[in-house]
C-alpha cells in the first residue's frame, strides 16, 4: 500500500506518478500522455488532455484538464513535497517544474515497483490468460508452418500473428525465433536463415491481456537431432525443473539463482545470463533472480525460471517457465509441455525427451 | 555536425548519447542497451554489453565491452565534462554517475534531436521507401477488407499484417482506424464498433524501413455519404492543399500552422490539434508544426501536415501528407490519392471528390 509509504515519509504531502504503468496500476487508466497526483489521504488525482478526457472521467479518480490554464488554476495549488519516479527523464522533471512551480520534486527509486510485485487475484488471472494463449496456440501453429526453407523472420511474423488473434492479446515483446547456431545467441533477432532438416529451434514468446504479460521459452527438433543436443537438453532439463521447486515465499533471489548454477556442474560456464525475472505489467519486473540480486520472495509473485545453455557455433538451449510464487510448491503457469519435441516434414511429432 | 556544437561549447570533452535512434544516428548501431561515448575530437566509441558485441565490432566505430571490469577498465578515465541528453530517466543519471565516477555530466536539450532535423539522402530514401509500401497496399488491402459488419479492430489487426508484408516492414505506431462517429476522437483506439453502409473510415498509419518512419492519414467513404461529410472533406482538403505549398524552407512552423486555420475560415474551431511534426527515426520529432512552436522551415526536412476537422457525434476528417521541404515547391513523399473515394460492398471504388 501506497499509504504505508507516506507514513513513513511523513514529510511527503504527494506522489505524482508517471510511468505509464504505474499510473495503470493505481486508476485503469493507459494512455500515452497523463499524471496520477496522489496524496496523503489517498485522494487520486488524474491530469491528462483533452483526448482522454471522456475516458479519465469514467474513472473512480478526479479529474483535471491538463491545458493551457493547468498551472494557474492547478499546478500552484500543490506547494509541498512532491514524491516522482527516477523513471521520468531529466527533461520531463524539468516540465513538470514549470506546471508546479510551488512543489518541491523528490525523485524516489521503485517505490511503486516493489508495491507491484505482489499481484491480486485480477493481476494473477489476466497473467494466466495471457499465458494460456501461447500454451493453446503454440504447438498446432507448429505443426502447421515448420517446413524445410522457411526463414526466421517469416515464421516470427506469423507466430505474432497468430498470438495476438485478430488484436484479442498483445505482444509482451517481440517474439524471438532462433533456428540451429543462431540460438545460440541469447537475444538474437531473427533473420533469413531457413529451416533444415536436423536445425534446433529455440522460440521465446509472450503475449499482453489486459496490459498483463506472459513469457515462455521453448526449445524443438526439426527432424533428426544431435546427440549432444538431446543431452544438453537433458541437463538442462533437470536443473530448471529442480529450480522450480526452489521457487517459494522466503527464498532468496540469489541462491535460487545459484542453486540453478550448481544443478548444471560443469555446465554452469554456459549459462551466461541471469536466472530469471519478475512479470506483470512490464516484462521484465522486480523481482530480478540473478547473481547480484537481493530479494526474498513473496507469495504471489509471479518470476520467470528460464536457465540457458549456449554453445557458440553450434547450438543454445534455454527452458522457460512462468512462475507463480506460493508458500509451498510454486503454480507453473506456463503449461506447455517441457518434452522435447521433434517435428517431421509432414508435421508429425515425436517426443526425444519426455519431461518429469 | 556535433563538432560544431563542440566547438561552441569548449568546455565540453565529450557527448555520451544514450537515445537509442540518437546512437543509430552517429553510429548506424541499434539495441536495447548501449551508449555512444563521442569525443570533441570526433572519436566514437560503442558501449554495450556481451550480446552485442559481434554487431558492435562489425561498425565504424571503437568498441568497449560493458562488463564487471568496466568502471575500472574505462569509465575511470573519462574525468571531463560530459554532455548528455535530456531524455536520460534520472535513474539512468545515477547509473552512469557510477559507472564513469570523474565524469561531470551536464545534460543537454535537443543538440542531436536538432542535428537530425534535416536529412541526408540515405535518410530520405528510408522514409520514402516506408511511405511507398502504405501507398502501394492501402488500395487493395481497402478493396479487399471493406465489409459491412467488420470491427474496427478486426480492419485494423489485418492492415497492420499488410503493412508489415511478412516482416520486411516495421509500423512506425499502432494504426489508428475509426468508423463514423469514432472518426471525431483524434486518437481514437480502434474497437468493437463495426463497418455499416454510410460510415465515413478514417485511416492513420505508418511504416518503418531501416527505422526510418512514414506517417499518413486518408479519408474513406462505405457507401452513401452525407452531404455534410462532403462538404466538410472539400474544405479540410482545399485548405490542406494550400498549407502543403507554403512548407518551404525558411518558413516559420507558426505561420504555417496559423495559414491552415486561416485557410479553414469559420471551421477553424474545429480544427482542434497541431498541424504536423517532423518525421525520420522518430515518429513525432523536430519541428513541431503548431501556434506556439518557433522553428525555421530547411530543406531536407521531412515534416507531416495533418489538419482535420472533428465534430463529437458524428465524424472526424484528418487529411495527412508527408512533406519534404525543398527551397521552393515541397515533395509530397504521400503519392496516395487525396480523393474521397467511396467502396462499394463489393469492392468496387467511386470517387466523391477528386483532389487537384
Amino acid at each position: 500500500m501506497l499509504q504505508d509509504w507516506f507514513q513513513k515519509n511523513s514529510e511527503f504531502d504527494y506522489f505524482l506518478v508517471s510511468k505509464t504503468e504505474n499510473i495503470y496500476y493505481f486508476s485503469q487508466f493507459w494512455g500515452s500522455f497523463g499524471w496520477l497526483l496522489i496524496s496523503k489521504d489517498g485522494k487520486k488525482t488524474l491530469i491528462t488532455d483533452g483526448r482522454y478526457a471522456e475516458t479519465a472521467q469514467r474513472l473512480d479518480c478526479a479529474f483535471r484538464l491538463f491545458n493551457a490554464d493547468f498551472t494557474a488554476k492547478f499546478g500552484k495549488s500543490i506547494t509541498r513535497k512532491v514524491a516522482c519516479e527516477e523513471s521520468l527523464t531529466l527533461g520531463s522533471l524539468e516540465k513538470l517544474k514549470k506546471y508546479f512551480p510551488k512543489a518541491d520534486f523528490a525523485p524516489q527509486k521503485n517505490i511503486i515497483e516493489t508495491l507491484r510485485r505482489v499481484k491480486n487475484d485480477t493481476e494473477i488471472g489476466a497473467i494466466e490468460a495471457a499465458q494460456d494463449h501461447v500454451d493453446n496456440v503454440l504447438l498446432p501453429f507448429l505443426k502447421v508452418h515448420l517446413k524445410a526453407g522457411i526463414t526466421e523472420q517469416s515464421l516470427n511474423f506469423k507466430l505474432q500473428q497468430v498470438l495476438q488473434s485478430e488484436g484479442k492479446f498483445g505482444l509482451s515483446f517481440p517474439s524471438i525465433i532462433a533456428f540451429g547456431e543462431n540460438s545460440s545467441r541469447p537475444h538474437h533477432v531473427s533473420g533469413e536463415r531457413r529451416l533444415r532438416l536436423g536445425d534446433n529451434i529455440l522460440i521465446d514468446c509472450g503475449t499482453t491481456h489486459n496490459h498483463y504479460c506472459s513469457d515462455m521459452t521453448r526449445n524443438f527438433v526439426f527432424g533428426e537431432s544431435s546427440a549432444k543436443y538431446i543431452a544438453k537438453y537433458e541437463m538442462l532439463l533437470t536443473a530448471q525443473q529442480a529450480t522450480n521447486a526452489k521457487i517459494t515465499a522466503g527464498a532468496s533471489s540469489q541462491a535460487v539463482d545459484q542453486f540453478c548454477r550448481d544443478a548444471l556442474g560443469p555446465e554452469a560456464p554456459y549459462f551466461t545470463h541471469s536466472l530469471g525475472h519478475g512479470v506483470g505489467l512490464e516484462i521484465h519486473e522486480l523481482p530480478n533472480l540473478s547473481q547480484r540480486s537481493d530479494f526474498t520472495l513473496q507469495t504471489n509473485e509471479v518470476v520467470t525460471n528460464e536457465p540457458g545453455l549456449y554453445y557458440p557455433g553450434e547450438f543454445g538451449i534455454r527452458i522457460e517457465d512462468l512462475v507463480l510464487v506460493t508458500d509451498d510448491h510454486p503454480r507453473i503457469l506456463s503449461r506447455f509441455p517441457k518434452d522435447l519435441l521433434s517435428f517431421s516434414e509432414d508435421g508429425h511429432v515425436q517426443i526425444l525427451v519426455k519431461a518429469a
